[in-house]
């Protein structure tokens, strides 16, 4: 039995979600349909790949994943299905594809030739699911469509490392359901340029001189674990990158990192080692 | 195995879409459940059967959709169970059922008669739950209650054709995610009175010549689509109805149609030929 | 096919409960995963309690609950797994499992120690995951941990009776989507304490001398239900507690019990007895 995730910025709000899921069983009765998300921002790739990269992969291999964001029919921008570290990824070729395959070249890239382009109206449901569905099939990547080599390439912002100042610059790429601030700054770009070396971390007004592996690090020997509520911390996540969080903050009530801090989506942060 | 899709106004925060689905879990094992909204506006009957009609349609035929949404136990509406277009309704007989079949004439009608009704607290768990599980396994419609004939119907606000004017007056009936304002014209009715005469579709203060069929036809030659961002326009949307769109608006940030055109559920729109 | 659900405060936004659904189909394949809710308030776990309490026995027996609410991990908070009442919860020992099983004494309590704790970053998917993955498929217990017989224990507030005046103060505990607000007085504890006498409900400036049993009830022979929207009732909810409710309002445009009479979290309701 396949599987096919869906990642959207139609909201839940509309019955885009459902017509997908629809068409889906309509087509295949056995599978499994799982949402990853259709809270993405409208059009914003980058989003996209930040949660299809940290969740793709704890999939099983051979997952087809659809990606329904930037997904409107346009004569400038092709339609395309690739295999990338044993997964599929059906989109348009807006770009998002190298996001996501950034460290990973894709094994496989095809057009989409199916179907008659011109006379489809909702592009995920018309064009993305019956290629989902003939891949949770079985069927072959290249039967839908030709083989192409090159591929929309987008770049996110690296990092900046300087040498003569022994500093990174990075910036925020995500704030969280709680308010942690994500950067785009990993713990192995931290390493390597850092050399356990001491260093200050700007965050705005904020200051942090050590980035913790766990929250419960934090807690050191101390059991009391409410002392510790709302403290500002660096803190490598789960992900792999340095995150500025406050210790069990509640965005929706008193507020996270991001609001208290002042830390926004592009927000620069500064690493300076001694 | 059978498909059982859910929509209801009870939202996602509470416990009462998780308990509709352990009831049907626990009735029956293999089945699929698929939420198609729960978004509902509370009690909102026009946005339930606008998301129903255009969505119930994709699903496989005999899928039975429960309709949790102005349903309470009550002793003057009767709860119903109706076959339209080979797809099962489950439902309270408030009039969603004649929005939902407006085009389509019920196959069967059937007042649920099974249970306590009396005794019963939360309707849609321990009434359309166990019809839809009864229809799920494959059992007959009219065994859960006796046959009716009529049921309650409501009319929504149909658009008004004048030939002394030769003006077609219609209102905005749903805002989408990204802010695009759904209109009641449909594009039928729009080609059968309007016989390629020149029109003006005027939408509070802005005016539209022409009506797209795709996204993509208002690009033309340009191949650089961000030259249009936020450009109004007027377009059929996939489910057949005039709508007022911005392109690749985010009515999260700048906003979108309807935030930046004061267009909302209600709004007159107009299309005069010549 | 075993049943897991998934309660967390991660939010919808987020990739982690994709990661979470990922990880699960990647240990097994043949299961059902259930979302009960994603959308608890960072950290609560009255809030969790309630939600779950109000729908896990809704499931069928042998469901494996995971609570990835406060799931931090944390030298001083063991993770466990418990049944209670024939179905399985999977935790941290942060006092959530004594608000479920307030009532029920778990039949069994193991202290998860599978997996070097230390090296765990993401509590649920790492841990929780695999020990709902080994249920499912049928695995004991006992094998992921060893017993214990205590945990933690939170109590909720609870009603106070008063002989000397007739009175059972209680609070509102929780409010929903239609901005109902439930208290914690027990249908039970209003019958034992009330004995059939004549009452006043006292919440905030509103008074009520009649508690519904449906909110059918309150129209009476009126067939015209428009006449009672909005209108302030007391009821016993499907949960059987106090609720003060409007009928038919509506949160999001014209206000609900909550926001129309002042009625929020910890709002003090009393009952007083003739």
């Amino acid at each position: 039995m396949g599987i096919i995730t869906l990642t959207t910025d139609f909201g839940l709000d509309d019955f885009h979600v459902a017509s997908l899921k629809g068409s889906i069983y309509t087509q295949l009765s056995e599978v499994t349909v799982v949402d990853i998300s259709h809270q993405i921002m409208p059009f914003d790739l980058i989003q996209t790949a930040y949660i299809l990269k940290n969740s793709y992969n704890d999939f099983p291999k051979g997952t087809i994943h659809i990606i329904g964001v930037d997904a409107l029919p346009n004569t400038f921008i092709k339609p395309i299905a690739a295999e990338v570290n044993g997964h599929f990824f059906i989109c348009n070729d807006n770009g998002i594809l190298s996001l996501i395959a950034e460290e990973i070249n894709p094994d496989q890239i095809i057009e989409i030739t199916i179907n008659k382009y011109d006379e489809i109206h909702f592009l995920t449901k018309d064009l993305f699911v019956p290629v989902a569905c003939h891949l949770a099939r079985g069927g072959k990547l290249d039967l839908v469509g030709r083989k192409i080599t090159t591929f929309k390439k987008l770049t996110q912002l690296k990092p900046i490392e300087k040498n003569e100042d022994n500093s990174i610059t990075g910036i925020i790429i995500y704030i969280d359901n709680y308010g942690n601030a994500v950067t785009n700054i990993s713990q192995k770009q931290f390493q390597q340029f850092g050399k356990n070396r001491p260093f200050t971390l700007f965050a705005r007004n904020t200051k942090f001189s050590k980035i913790f592996t766990k929250y419960s690090d934090l807690l050191g020997n101390e059991p009391d674990e409410k002392k510790f509520h709302g403290k500002a911390l660096a803190i490598f996540n789960s992900s792999g990158y340095i995150q500025i969080s406050m210790y069990k903050s509640n965005l929706k009530t008193v507020g996270g990192a991001s609001s208290l801090m002042g830390l926004d989506i592009g927000t620069q942060i500064r690493l300076v080692f001694e």
